[in-house]
């Protein structure tokens, strides 16, 4: 912990260089070749431009083909991150995060940004019509005039559906209530992807998977057990630890619809039961409950000590608490940076794919 | 009202497609014809120039020649939507809404960013030198350095007049506590003459109109009534029904002015009396005072049934509320959504003057 | 003060014809002859590449000889206002003010437009995952991710070092507590520089200094004494008036690096004693301690008639209290207008050169 004489250390030390900093990434923070991907999928835009005039609104929406071009797309961003510039140039986004949020905000609009877009942000929700009873039916129509898309975040998880009764526009749901986050479930599996490209064909041995946390309460585990089952072929079984207290782990028929395409599910209360045999374990311990943080499975923790098989992968969505500790963060195990750093790469595809703008980065028309 | 099991609903529903949208503004919303009143308008650049060193400020400002000019190439605008991408580029405004409010700011900052421009933005009075203290001058000098436009909502309706007092760069009054709000009625204006352009030649048989609201103390009625005055001679009567409950409709002079300038005013207040007769219904229930919502003349609505003349529009400035029914929205008399969309094309216009970047629009220099 | 009678006055003058303004800049408000400056100090690139891997945190890092090669980018900048608006093209600025602030954070934000870049704001310390426990390390990691820079203002001193363990970009330090605001410190003597170029080469004679205020606990003062330390040779005396209140005017050997490096430093409790023979006058009553505004040395005022030596300047971060007078704002004393207009030119140096930008607006590569 810095405190004030260290304060005048550091001034010292800055005087002495050490306001210098490495711009470089480093290898251990799993560099997550994207250019594998890019050469294993073969590029097909048709796929692409059936997301032309539709809504981002659930996991569910997504069959594998369409991810696999989406992730096609991200792994030409993410390899070659300076090249496109222009092709959202003309088009504005309408940033709402009426739900507190800088990560995924950040992680839109700077996606958004990179693409030469323009944005503008609402993150107060008492400054907008809401606040003087307006309808969200009224705000949706609103909004089809001001901007080309909207990226939503709200704790009312009927927000979203209710605008896309009247918007003309495509929204995207960034997280609503416990409901679902799409995006965030999309940069999940591309880094799962990046890691072994292999699991597209179906991988005859296949993938053991953890996830720590309630798939009926956390949208995060909500959206990525529906786009995991996508790649069922290649996943050996899914392990959901939970700590024992929620009654109902899965929303009605969530586990039912999981297994009939495909998932192998099992739950367990002790994490050190299977940690060692996992090749990814995803943890989460943060749910969203209105506006409260309701933390759930305190007792789920992840260090350099825990028995993890060697090459196995740590994923979190972050931001992270004591659940996973910092001693994991220069180790091979450590996907979760790479797993933020690329959410942007596949927002940036999304982005380009729901304003119509794939013909700017295809590499054949 | 969408609830949980809805939501599951609407979850299978996405998946079987239910998130596409349509991208196409109905006919029924008034389409406008701008192009109309592109054609009836003779180009007059010397007009446009006179406004590059004027701050806008309050709707008494504009003469019917200015108005029409800002007509015209607000009509430019919206019939060539994609066109003018380029006329404020590097151009910077800063948009202070120290009051809340979603749609004029998006419709401002919307208007700036399909110009090419670029934007800084306060939405907090806290954060900004007023907090410490400082002087409305003082701020005003300061927005010299930053920036080449201000656009201001104040609770406190004396703020845009002070700060002119520094200013070196435009200001627009985006609405002044229950003062002016200019952009808003020259919005409502410019929707008027797209439904009728003869108005701007002096209607022999004159069209009516009614206000519904208090004009002593709503800004939107205020502005737009002085407007309305450039074209009397093509106004038949004005009739404005209130409720009976406000002791002063006009503020001091205003009801005088107004007849001075031509126009014939009524007040009524029941709306049956008249609906029949009238071609523009205006209705406005909500008035700001202070930081409170004043919820004026509850007792008027619109709604399908209302008896309204064939061929009547109704305008609406939103957010609404009771007053104007959804059932409205698919009838022809729906003219308030593209009063909306509007908008934000005659601020681009006017944006465009007061950077004195006209040059770069006009059809002939 | 302006009243309800008076807006309607005002509203008749504004019918007149008086929303007209002068766009020109007063001669008055020391227009700070940039051009003398780009001729006097010779272009040297490698200096200002030197900054290309290093955070701005402290001013203490910052030499006799870097600051004359920002002095020399910031005078082109300002010499040639429109010229250069595409250095920063396709860079995003995070912009975080954690602490609240109008006038800097525009000062940044303009900058960053004015040379063609993006830019995301984190206004709302709440929003981010700080609120959430999120360590200061884990943050910067994420910044990484999304932008190019970060510029960070915030009431905890320590953010800003600590944030600089995780960071690959570089990031600005906006004003950490009472601790240090760099940039601040650079526009000043910027300001000073373009007053008397002649200081450069070390005058002989040596102006008088004087700052009204307490280095311990004012971060604008800290910073401004150590850049003045480097043109110590030109400096006959800095005098340090304040109101003899706080125990310790300095932190720990404060004041004696100061000497070590040549600068002569007196202090004294009587503005009056010295006030007639001071060149610069540098003001400055408000200091921030957490989040409250501590008012210090409310006895210290100058007005037009205090007794002001000819051609003496007066300089005032803003946003001022009553310490300056607005009679001194017509005097050719006022150059605290400039001081604020050059803050913008600095910065775009700044910026320019830690994005690694300058070989877009070098004279010679």
């Amino acid at each position: 912990m810095v405190n004030k004489s260290n304060i005048q250390e550091a001034e010292l030390a800055l005087e002495a260089g050490a306001v210098e900093f490495e711009p470089e990434t480093p290898d251990v923070y799993g560099d997550a070749h994207p250019k594998d991907l890019l050469r294993k999928i073969p590029e097909e835009h048709d796929v692409l431009k059936e997301l032309s005039n539709k809504h981002i609104a659930t996991a569910a929406q997504f069959e594998k083909q369409t991810l696999l071009q989406l992730f096609r797309l991200s792994a030409k961003y993410e390899s070659n991150p300076d090249r496109f510039s222009t092709p959202l140039k003309g088009k504005i986004m309408i940033s709402a995060f009426y739900e507190p949020s800088t990560r995924t905000r950040l992680s839109f609009e700077s996606a958004w940004h990179r693409l030469g877009g323009d944005i503008m942000s609402i993150t107060d929700r008492s400054t907008t019509g809401i606040a003087k009873g307006e309808s969200l039916y009224d705000i949706g129509e609103m909004f089809n005039n001001y901007g080309d898309c909207v990226v939503l975040r709200d704790n009312d998880e009927n927000s979203v559906v209710e605008m896309m009764e009247s918007l003309r526009i495509p929204i995207i749901n960034a997280g609503n209530g416990t409901d679902e986050h799409p995006t965030q479930a999309l940069a999940d599996v591309y880094t799962i992807l990046k890691w072994r490209p292999e699991i597209m064909m179906g991988d005859s041995q296949g993938i053991k998977i953890c996830i720590v946390g309630v798939p009926s309460k956390m949208r995060t585990i909500r959206s990525l057990l529906t786009l995991l089952s996508r790649f069922a072929d290649a996943i050996a079984e899914v392990v959901i630890i939970h700590d024992g207290q929620t009654e109902e782990l899965f929303s009605p028929g969530q586990k039912e619809k999981l297994e009939e395409d495909g998932l192998k599910i099992h739950t367990k209360t002790m994490l050190s039961d299977c940690l060692h045999e996992m090749d990814v374990i995803y943890i989460n311990t943060i749910s969203w409950v209105d506006d409260d943080i309701e933390t759930i499975g305190e007792g789920f923790k992840l260090n350099a000590s825990s028995p993890l098989k060697k090459g196995a992968i740590i994923l979190h969505p972050l931001a992270r608490g004591d659940e996973l500790d910092t001693s994991l963060d220069e180790t091979p195990h450590n996907w979760y940076f790479a797993q933020a750093r690329g959410a942007v790469f596949i927002r940036m595809a999304l982005l380009t794919c729901i304003t119509r703008r794939t013909d700017r980065v295809m590499d054949v028309l």
